[in-house]
This record gives C-alpha cells, sequence and structure tokens, in this order.
C-alpha cells in the first residue's frame, strides 16, 4: 500500500541555529515542501537582518533541498503598520510566547492589555500576518492551556480580521474553541496524537517525551485525534519538532521539547492508516495549511508505503521520537 | 530555637539490599528510632527465612545506631494463621502491591476478590497485623489513587477489625477517605506535602522528584498538609524514601522515587516550623504511629535548630532531596 503526498508542511518547526541547524533542517527538508520556523533562538528573532539572516543560515543547512522556510518574528507590542510592511513576502507570521512559558521565551508577553497589544495586532490584521499563539498560563501544569481559552477569546473578539493559530494544541477545551471563533486555528503535533501523560510519567518517566503544553488525558489526545484524522479545515499539521542534545534531555532538569521531524511524515501515515482515515493525510498535512496562511508551497511529492522502518538511535547528539522503534510505514520516494 | 523529637519513626522506608543498603541504612538509623521496612526486594520478602536474614542485613548496616527496623512481608494471599502466627514479634505489618505499579511490584496482587483474600486477612486481623496497601489502579497516572479508593472501602467494610494503611497518600480523596471508616489510617511522605506535579514537570523535568505515586495538583497537597500539619491521629510520617542510582534517575526511562532520608527530620521541622506547627510533629513523626501500630520504639532523642544545613549533593551515588540546597533547620544532637 502507498500514498502519495503533496508538498506536506509543517506549520511549527523548531530549527535552533549553529551546530544544531545544520543536524536537524536536513532531516525536515528532506521530505516536507515547506516549514513555519519558529522565532525563539538566543536572542529571538525581532528585526528584519535577523530574520532574512536566519533565512540564509537554514537554507544553507538544507544543502538545496526543495524546501521553503516559512519566516517569523518574535512578537513584541511594539511592531507597527510600517515596520512590518517593510518585511513584504519574507514574513509569514508572528509567534507570541506568554513569558517564560517554554524554551527561550523570556522576553515574552506577560500581560494581555488589549490596549497595549492593540497597534501591533491591528497592523498584522490589516497586512493578513496571522498571529501563532503558545496558549499557556503560568498555572498548574495541567491546567495551563484550558486556562488560557479565554485570553485566546478576548483576543479573537478584539480582533476580529487576525488569524489567530492556537499552536500544539494539546486539550479538548482548545478543538472546542475552533468551532466558537471564525478566526481561531490551531495546530497540532505529531506526538500529542500518540500519547498521554501516562506515556511520560506513567511508567518510568520518558524525557524524550517530555514537551510543553505537556502531553494530557486520554480524553483530550481522543478530541484531537478526532479533528486531526478527519482533517477539521481549520487545524493543520505542526509537528513542534525542537531538538535538544541527549544529555539536555537525560539530566537533572530536562529540557522540554519532542524532536519528530525525521519520523513524522511516517508516522502520520501509520496513524492515520490504522484509523483508516488515510484519505485525508493531505488535507491535514499540507492542504489545510495553504488555506490557512494563503501559501503556495514548492512543488514537492513524497510516496509514502507500509514497509516498515527502523528508526535510528540518534540523529548527531538527538534522540528522535521512535528511536530504535520500527514503524509500520516508510518514505519510498521523494519526487 | 531549637525542637527535640523523641523516637521519631518512618513507617515507610526502602532500605534496599547490598551495596545500596549499606549506603542508606545509616542515614536513617542515625536519627530514627525505627522504621517501617519495606519487602520489594527481587525477589520479595516472603518467608521467615528471607525476612530474618534481611533483618539482619539492616542491622549490620546500620552499625550499632539505636535503631529498630520493623520488617514486613510482601503480601501473598496464601499466607495462612498459622504461618503469620509463627513470626511472633518479628513480623510488623504486611505490604500489598497491586500488580506492575512500582518498583519492584511484578508479583503482587491483580484482582481484589474478597473471598481469595479472605484467608490471609483473616488470619491478620486475629493477630492484628496491619496491612499496608499501595493503593492505585492501572488507570491514568493522575486519576489512579483516587480510582482504587472503592478497593480500600471495600476491604475496610469486608475486614472491619483489619488496620488498613493507605501508604504514602497523594490526593484529597484519600484524605476525606480516612475520616469515613474507622479503620483506614495513613502514611504521608515528606515530599507529596511539599511538591505537586508542578514541581516534576511544570518547569523543566526534575527526574529525581519522579515518584509514584506521582505528585498532583495544590487541592491535593493542601489537604495532606491539613492533616500533617493538625498531626490527625490516623495519619504518620512515612517517607517512602526510595533510592536509586544517579544513573537510573537520570537517564532515558527515569526509575520512580524521591530518596528523602538523610534530610527528613529537618526538612519536617522547617516545614513545621513555617506553618506555626512544631507542637505537632512529634505527634506526626512518632505518637500516632506506635499508637496505630502498638509498637514501643527504643529511646532516642533528637534535638533539632533553627540552624542552615547545607544538603550534599550525593550519597554514594544517590541523589538525596534538596541535593546542593540549604534547609533552616538542622539536627544540633542525637541523644
Amino acid at each position: 500500500m502507498t500514498i502519495e503526498l503533496n508538498s506536506p508542511l509543517d506549520m511549527h518547526l523548531h530549527l535552533r541555529d549553529k551546530e544544531m541547524l545544520k543536524v536537524v533542517a536536513p532531516l525536515t527538508s528532506e521530505s516536507f515542501a515547506g516549514a513555519l520556523v519558529m522565532p525563539n533562538l538566543v536572542p529571538p528573532v525581532d528585526t528584519m537582518d535577523d530574520l532574512l539572516a536566519y533565512k540564509e543560515r537554514i537554507l544553507t543547512a538544507t544543502k538545496g533541498d526543495t524546501f521553503k522556510p516559512y519566516m517569523t518574528l518574535f512578537f513584541r507590542d511594539s511592531y507597527d503598520y510600517d515596520f512590518l510592511k517593510s518585511f513584504g513576502d519574507e514574513l509569514t507570521a508572528i509567534k507570541l510566547y506568554p513569558a517564560g512559558i517554554t524554551t527561550n521565551s523570556e522576553g515574552g508577553v506577560s500581560g494581555f492589555d488589549i490596549d497595549k497589544l492593540s497597534p501591533a495586532l491591528e497592523a498584522m490584521s490589516k497586512l493578513g500576518i496571522p498571529l501563532c499563539i503558545h496558549g499557556e498560563t503560568n498555572g498548574f501544569v495541567m491546567d495551563r492551556e484550558a486556562e488560557f481559552i479565554p485570553i485566546y477569546e478576548k483576543l479573537a473578539n478584539a480582533f476580529p480580521r487576525l488569524k489567530i493559530i492556537m499552536e500544539h494544541i494539546t486539550t479538548k477545551e482548545s478543538v472546542a474553541a475552533l468551532d466558537k471563533h471564525e478566526n481561531l486555528y490551531a495546530t497540532i503535533t505529531l506526538h500529542h496524537l500518540l500519547i498521554t501523560l501516562d506515556d511520560v510519567a506513567g511508567g518510568l518517566l520518558r524525557p524524550h517525551l517530555f514537551c510543553k503544553p505537556i502531553a494530557k488525558r486520554p480524553i483530550d489526545r481522543d478530541a484531537l485525534l478526532e479533528v486531526a484524522l478527519n482533517a477539521h479545515p481549520k487545524v493543520m499539521f505542526g509537528s513542534d519538532s525542537a531538538p535538544h542534545s541527549k544529555e539536555a534531555k537525560e539530566s537533572c532538569g530536562c529540557a522540554a521539547g519532542v524532536f519528530s521531524a525525521p519520523v513524522a511524515l511516517a508516522a502520520l501515515a501509520e496513524l492515520f492508516d490504522k484509523h483508516d482515515k488515510l484519505e485525508n493525510l493531505q488535507k491535514f498535512v499540507s492542504d489545510n495549511a495553504r488555506l490557512i496562511y494563503g501559501i503556495m508551497p514548492p512543488e514537492k511529492k513524497i510516496v509514502l508505503e507500509k514497509t516498515p522502518m527502523k528508526v535510528p538511535s540518534k540523529y548527531g547528539n538527538v534522540i528522535p521520537m521512535f528511536a530504535g522503534e520500527t514503524l509500520s510505514w516508510s518514505i519510498k520516494e521523494i519526487i
């Protein structure tokens, strides 16, 4: 059995920088036609120079693959219309982090004062630039995302022409919010479609499955599966693939992030096949994102087939999801 | 400021065996007058010979300290009255593990069929041997303990003369069950009085705070604090101090357990002092247990004072709770 995917897109990706960028970028650019690249470097990407230079480093690292990095800025409430307009097509979206919520988010937003956010968000509305949000409060770890929903709703109501992407959603509450507000959309990761907190901490503790937002309950995973497998038009695949060194993961204070980029397409094919929903995979990994973002990725065909693939135990010094395990689907051909 | 504790007891302790026993036993026997020693060795302690031999190894490891190891058997439904009676004073309690729930619990109970359990539990009732239970189901990790409450209640009703100790409780539901059944009691650990899941997985992942049952919500910790700080007569201190090597904790599949024995008394004094409840500490760490178990530990006085103590970063190859941190209380004198 095979399936052909046209120009798959990863709409939430961490490529990091320097040596890590060189290791991980080709693992996405090989099999994806494009990816929305997160701006949370140290320091974050918040100027034209930074953005263009980072894009160049990414293109160098992807070694001539047919691959388009869709670039993002780290949200600042000081951004204005002229500044954002000057980016033209170089800027695809802006990522907003509540302060201190995840890796390299220290400079993020700490209040959600509409008046203060208004100049930047009105400019984005006018320019058609989507706002991607890591939606978590500083509350109890299992409640943070659900507690953030009122903020999503406040923003959605205050800026009705702004496309707001709820990034890497993990709860039934976020799924429910999708249908309540026309301008709310969402990305969903591979790992949140597969795991719950039980997989992270129910048996032995598995640091390589530890991520932000943390995996939630079975009922939450089921809600995510429902919209992903049926390719709900407001959801897109975004891996949130977030590499850290083996040492940073297996240590006294393990960094958050699952490195899923190299296995994403095969694992998604396995998952959609298992649920008899292969026919919806094209929409989930590409078509929905094209419509939501209004983008036209480069042409690239990925042929996947139901042939087992053993996942490497490491890429460089990064442990991937499914390290050493066997997936039932694999990439057969890239055209 | 000082406080004098008479014969403190740790009513739930893992001393392990071999080299680990030699490292950890003195760290308890120095400052405690006695401890209830868990039987989950590999293989578990379930015969007279095993129990007596283990007790001897413990006494050897405690190097002549004034310290009484209260020994336990690993529950088997095949135990009968004559077998249990033959232990006399050598046996203090029996520990029941649901199968596969925690470290070395593979041979535990997998159903809770009253008829099947009846011979052993009736014998224990007659002999006045308390049953200690690790009360978790195989459900979702945050729900396992609350889901086990109906089993506690079924056993409490079916064996009204059996003292049942709900071990290392972590939820408000378990606290509530204490007052519903005359024959239900509980131990509470140091770490569950201090941490929630936020401390384990809310920021960076902290494997040294990963334990079974997993730390729960702030509302659960508050319920535990309420009964511990007020020395509710049915609760006792049981550290569940559970050493693993540094490598077993900081790895791809981290073992469950917090090693708190060497810091337990100082940290408890700090906690009770912070809440202005120092006057209740004697009951929580000794008197309640003496009454519930009907035991008379050896005489030993521990004088604690409000003087800072820096916690070592390691004991042997085991990382303690508060490694490298400073506690505001310390042990001044042991008489």
